[in-house]
This record gives C-alpha cells, structure tokens and sequence, in this order.
C-alpha cells in the first residue's frame, strides 16, 4: 500500500496573496532541491527557508519553503511545502517544474490518502478532515474536531471490545458443546451484552439526523395566517431585508429559505405563504408548500396577531406532531399583551422587541447536550449505513441467541459485526476502489 | 516610522484546503503562543511547529506554526505564519483569538508597506509585489520579477549618480563665478550630460506603453470584408468557439474580444464586423467599430480570401499607419496559391492550416528584445508619471543651461528632477496619505 511516487499539488485555493503547493512522496525533497536553492537533500526536517524558485536561468519566484521528513509529516512521507507568491503564471510554473522532476499531480483528497495508508490516522478521521475543512460554524467545527481527535474511533474501539468479549463467552460455549455434549448454557447474560451493544449502535446510528441538521442547518418554519408578519419576523431573524414585507395579504407565495447562526448553531428558516383559504391558485400552491414545509421542519414557529381560536390551536398542535411548535404573539406594539394568551412569547417583529429572547427559545427547542458529553454525533453517510448494517447483523445475533440456535452460527454473524463497524476506521476495507471513491470528495491539495 | 502595533490578515484567497494567517509586529510571538500550543516567547526562528490552537480548553485547530524574528522576516518585523485548515469558521476564529491578544486586522498590504519602511525593499520593488501575485502570463510575471529584483532601482540609481555628477560641475560653476566673476564657462558638456539622462528618462517612459500592452494583453485587431472568415480564425487562434460562424454575410456585428497566449506573450485579440456598404444600422455601428478598434490596436490582422485590388490595399496601410499590419489569406483550401499574393501568409482558418506560423509572425511583430536586454519596462502608471514629470524639469534645466541662466536656477530645478525620480523608489515621500493610497490597491494579507 505504500505510496512510491511523489506528488505535487497547491493546497490553497487561487486567488490570494500567498499560495501554499504541497509535495509529498520519497521523491519529494530531491524534487525540490531541483526546483528551489538553498533546498538539498539533507535539509533539516521542521525547518523553513528563503529559496529561489528558478527555470534554468530564469527566476520564477523567491519563496519559503518548509521541509518534514517521514514519518513526521502530515502523510507520513517526506514532504515540502512551498510559499510562492499566489499569481497564477507562478502556482503552474512551480507545478510545471516539479512535474518535469517526475512529480505527478495529486488527485483529490491524496495526501489524507496516504496519511490513512501510512496509519497516521483512521479513515474516519481522514473523513472528518474534510468536514472540517467544510465547517462553517462552532456546531459542525465541534462535531469535525471531535471526529478528527479519534472521539468516534475510541467509541468504535470500546465496541469492538465489548463484540470480542462476546465472541470469547460464545466461544467458550463452543468448547463446551464439543467436548462434553452439554445442553447450550444459559444465555441470559450474552443477549444482556448484545443488547448493551446493539443500544449502543442505535443510538449512534439515531444521532445522524441530528448530526445531518447540525451539519446542513436545522430546518424551521415559520407559519401563520397572512398578514401576522412572517416576512417581517424573517427579516428580524436574518438580520437583513431578505423577504419582501407588504400590508397586502398573500405577498409571500413562494416559500424563502435561508440560513442565520444561533450561537454558533446553523439553522435554516423557511418562511411560507400564509395559510387561509384562496382562490389564487398561485397562492394555493404556495400553502401547499406550507404543509410541505411543515414536514421538514424540525421546529415550527407559529405567529399570530389574533390570538387564535381552541380549534386552529388544535389544529396546529396536530399538523407540528413530533416537532418542537414554538407559539409566538406578534404586533405586542398594536395588540398589548391582555393577560390570556397560548403564546410562548409575544413579539413585535417590525420593532425587533424580544427578538433575541426568541432566539433563545429556539435554541433550547434542540437538544444540544449531546453536543456537550461524550456520546458521538455521526455526520457522515457512510458511517451511518455501517452502523444500520452492523444493526442489522446485531439483530441477527439476537434473535439466534433467543432462539437456541447453536453458538459457530451465531459466531459468524458477530463476525460480520465486527467487519461492518471496521469498514468506519477503514480496517476491514480491502478494495482500493472503495477507498479512492472515499477521498474522491476531497478538495484537490489535501 | 516603525510599527508598534502588531497585524494579522489570512494570506490566503478562502475556500482552500488550506489557510495561511500571518502575523507581524513587536508582539507577533507572544500573541502566537497565546494561540498556539507549543510556540512560545522563545521559539527559534525560521522553524516550523505543529500546534493546537486552542480557545480556552476548545480545540479550534492542529496547524503548523512557521516563526520568524526581525530582521530576517518578510516585514523586517517578528513575524508568525499559522496555516490551518482552510474553514471559514476556523480562519475566523483564529484572527478573534489574535486581536483578542491585542493584534490588529491588517489593511490591504500593510506587511509589503511594513517591509518597506522597514527598508526591506524599496516602494518600486514593494509595488512589484502586487504586479507579481497578479501576473498570468510570462511577460508580465517577467516584467514584474525583474522590477522586484531591483533592475528598475539601478537604473534610477544610475540615473541619481549622472545627475548628481551634473550637480556638482554646476556647483563647480558657481564657486568659479562667484569668486573670480568670470563668464559662463562653456557648457556644452554639461548640456550633453543632461540630454544624455533626459534620453534615459524619456526611452524609460516611452517604455510604458508596451509595459501597458504586455500587462494588459497586446490589442490585435482582425479585420477583413464579411465572410472571409475572421470568426473562424478567432477561434482557431482562441483555440475554443468563441464566435458565432455562419455562411451568412454579416454575422458579427458587435466586436468580440478575448485573450490568448502565444509562448508566455499575451495579447487581446478583437474580431470585427465586416468591411463592407451596408444599410442595415447596426451593422453600420459594427462598421465604425471596425475603425475603433483598428485605432486601439497594435497589431492588425487582414482577412481576406479574393485578392485585393491595389486600391484597397493602399486603403488598408493607410489606415493601419503606425500599426503591424499582417495581411493574411484565408481559405486556401478552397482558392489555392496562385502565384501572385500580397499576403504575408496563406492560411486556412477552416482546417486550422498554418495557423502555427501565424502565431510566430504575431510574435515577431512586436518588438520584445526589450524583454530580454538590461533595458526596464515601466509598466506602472505612477512610476511613468514621474518619469514624464522629471523629463519636463530636465527640458528646463536643458533651455537653462541652453541660454546660459546663472547656475543656481538650474541647480533648483536639477534637485526636483531628483525628487521627482526619487518619489518611484520612495526616498522623497514624506506623506503618510501617499503612502498608504499606493499600497491600498494591494490585496490583503501581503
């Protein structure tokens, strides 16, 4: 698997004032010294230094340039990392000469790649490199680093354990069967364990629409009849004039999405058309798309200017099953709050009065402490299909044990286990393919 | 003049795999070790470190931390380079950290100015900067590499000894005139010292407008009667379909403009409108703008597949006075040689025939030796500026000595012709305004 050719690619995206281009392989330091002074063969390893970067006579560039020695690098392997001015004539020049050194152009994610086959890291957290790079807020960040630190693979480790204990009780029982015909022993305390486990599993496999939320944005809607101010609360929220606000009834028929960061935590707010009877069979696709919006959302914020009647209350209450319905009184400016209302909170959208304690509730509406102890988020699609497959196969042993069924049958579906929770940190994944495939998404350079 | 505040800027454009974020001033160190793991006040310079970066007990990023100590920097200052992930939400919270540490966003190309007033460089060589990170093609990265190697600065140098030389036979003057009163001495030395720098100026200056042209893309108009086939041709030599083709006489109407590179030269090809009476309106406009953009070219390119009539070709050099003028036959797939042409090629744009030797005869037509002597290309608008400022001061210190004015009148004159000359490397701004308007149009975080 190890790596015998040396690759070159930028690892900085065009445009800026510097330009950062990588070369990592056994070639990398001779391909260098070709290209930069003051760069040989036996440089030091960590250190940084002033070269000229030249073509035959020509000068292309005066750069620093950084040399790590394998193993003690990102990949492993030697590697050089070159600071040139970021002009594009310059980026392709450098690339152009460390080629014609036999460098060869680094396909996406190549250097995690080699990292991962030169065990500097398990191939979830060569995945979770990537998800960091994406990171856009504190929420994604904290879910990359976590992965990126080994915080799932020590949980898929502590499975493993737990999986092979189970399989030394099984075996055991096996020995027994063989040599001394016993009846099968009672199996109380193994289905204990597999259960303990496939708890385990599941709830990892459960914390992935939580992490996909988290990582694209939880979903909220905002519904109300026409006119209570949705576009206005929007805007409020967006902290822009992203909706266009009218008096007139049915302005917003499309529905308007996009995203604001709640301390740190992305969510995504849908604004719809208001929901009343229509003949505009315009506006009547647009409350459909209401409904619609509704089912993908994760909290629902309910506006009224009107405090609304038990029946549309219930009527709510119904359509928002399974989601957090957070109940605001708008226009408190115009309508004084007069003692009885449903709402969680009243609000003035057009003067921005308790917009922020809104903004709390909302936040609280999720559950983030999940985010703070040790349990993992999964984020990943990959992951999570390994975890519902090793569910699957869990299942399999449950259901075996219960039934009596002898202990060399049930042993092979625990194996099965075991290899679909290592297909996570990459350990039982043989085929080249599968894993170019894996690091294919990768930004070029990393 | 020297900073005493410390800046930070990410060097690099956003949405790389990585992210390069400098710091540089008297606190760039102990703000990195407030940030980073294993930096501290003491760290050896020109050394590379992997670090965490933390924010309280978070885990922002593991990066690698590059330190450098004043004099030996890019500033001349104590700086630091942090490259992290390249994640808008990491980039973000890693400046926070840093001005929380008491560093300061760093305007537009605030490092390069700290490198100059830190006598690093001079402001011609500074500004060179900027036209290197922009270059995109061979000319104009060569233009600007020799101008930051410092070519430009000896010349001027040169420039400053001969005037200071022709100062000091004037000074010579002035002692002889005061104390013994005698007449003028002959000065047709001294008028050929100063017409021999005013030459230097002036040929610097004339310099600019193929500086202009070679940064800017050499402007090469094709021109030709309709249907001859001058759209086929600008996408033969674009290498792409540009333009619209059709057999219709006419198609082009508007005129199309894009660049190419012909061995690292890159010039602005336009392709017309046809040449011919018409009644249609628009095509007329197309007509007129045939004549524009002849005035704007340098090099034009005469389509055409029928022999012209003698006429017609004194029209053509005619009104391409001053300019390259390649007369080129088209379709000799179609109308082979017949002996007689006034083509300087045949050609067919169709099949792509010789359109290789057509991109040599471009590249001869201008005159590039220039490049390559020790001759400098001024190609920036302040330094022509000056240059055109200092050779009007000369012309009045060559009509002064000419009609024979007392020696002190020149010599005020010969000291603006130096502060004039002297405002290019910077030695003669004193303002701070001038100053930080010439390095506002760099990027951030050079």
């Amino acid at each position: 698997m190890i790596a015998s050719d040396t690759i070159c690619a930028p690892a900085t995206a065009p445009g800026g004032a510097i330009a950062v281009i990588r070369i990592s392989g056994p070639d990398a330091l001779s391909a260098a010294s070709s290209v930069c002074s003051s760069i040989t063969a036996t440089t030091t390893a960590n250190t940084t230094h002033f070269a000229r970067i030249k073509d035959g006579d020509e000068i292309i560039d005066e750069a620093m340039v950084s040399v790590f020695r394998a193993p003690h690098s990102y990949t492993g392997e030697d590697s050089v990392e070159i600071s040139c001015h970021g002009s594009r004539y310059i980026i392709n020049k450098v690339l152009e000469l460390l080629v014609g050194h036999g460098c060869r152009m680094a396909r996406p994610g190549e250097f995690t790649q080699r990292a991962y086959l030169n065990g500097k890291m398990d191939l979830s957290q060569a995945e979770a490199v990537a998800d960091l790079i994406a990171s856009t807020n504190r929420a994604s960040h904290q879910m990359a680093m976590s992965q990126l630190r080994g915080h799932f693979s020590s949980e898929l480790a502590s499975l493993r354990d737990q999986l092979l204990h189970l399989t030394t009780l099984l075996e055991l029982e096996l020995d027994f069967s063989d040599h001394e015909e016993l009846e099968f022993a009672d199996r109380t305390e193994l289905i204990r364990i597999a259960q303990k486990i496939d708890n385990h599993i599941t709830n990892l496999a459960r914390s992935f629409e939580m992490g996909q939320a988290l990582k694209l944005g939880i979903p909220v809607t905002i519904v109300g009849k026409t006119n209570v101010g949705k576009s206005t609360l929007l805007n409020q929220l967006l902290h822009e004039d992203r909706a266009i606000v009218s008096d007139i009834h049915g302005t917003t028929r499309d529905t308007i999405e996009d995203t604001i960061d709640i301390r740190g935590v992305q969510f995504r707010i849908i604004d719809t058309a208001g929901l009343r009877q229509t003949t505009d069979e315009i506006e009547q696709i647009g409350i459909e798309r209401t409904h619609q919006a509704i089912e993908k959302a994760r909290i629902v914020l309910w506006l009224f200017d009107q405090e609304p009647t038990t029946e549309e209350s219930h009527s709510m209450q119904s359509l928002c099953k399974g989601k957090s319905l957070i109940i605001i009184r708008n226009k408190t400016d115009l309508f004084p709050t007069t003692g009885q209302t449903i709402a969680d909170i009243s609000i003035s959208a057009k003067h921005g009065t308790n917009i922020q304690a809104l903004e709390d509730i909302i936040l609280q509406s999720i559950d983030l402490s999940t985010l703070n102890d040790s349990d993992f988020i999964v984020t990943n699609t990959r992951h999570y299909e390994a975890l519902n497959n090793a569910h699957a196969h869990l299942a399999r042993v449950l259901d075996a044990l219960a039934t009596q069924l002898p202990a060399d049958l049930i042993a092979e579906d625990l194996r099965l286990v075991l290899s679909t929770l290592g297909e996570i940190t990459g350990g039982t994944i043989t085929s080249q393919e599968t894993l170019n495939n894996i690091f294919s998404n990768f930004c070029v350079g990393k």
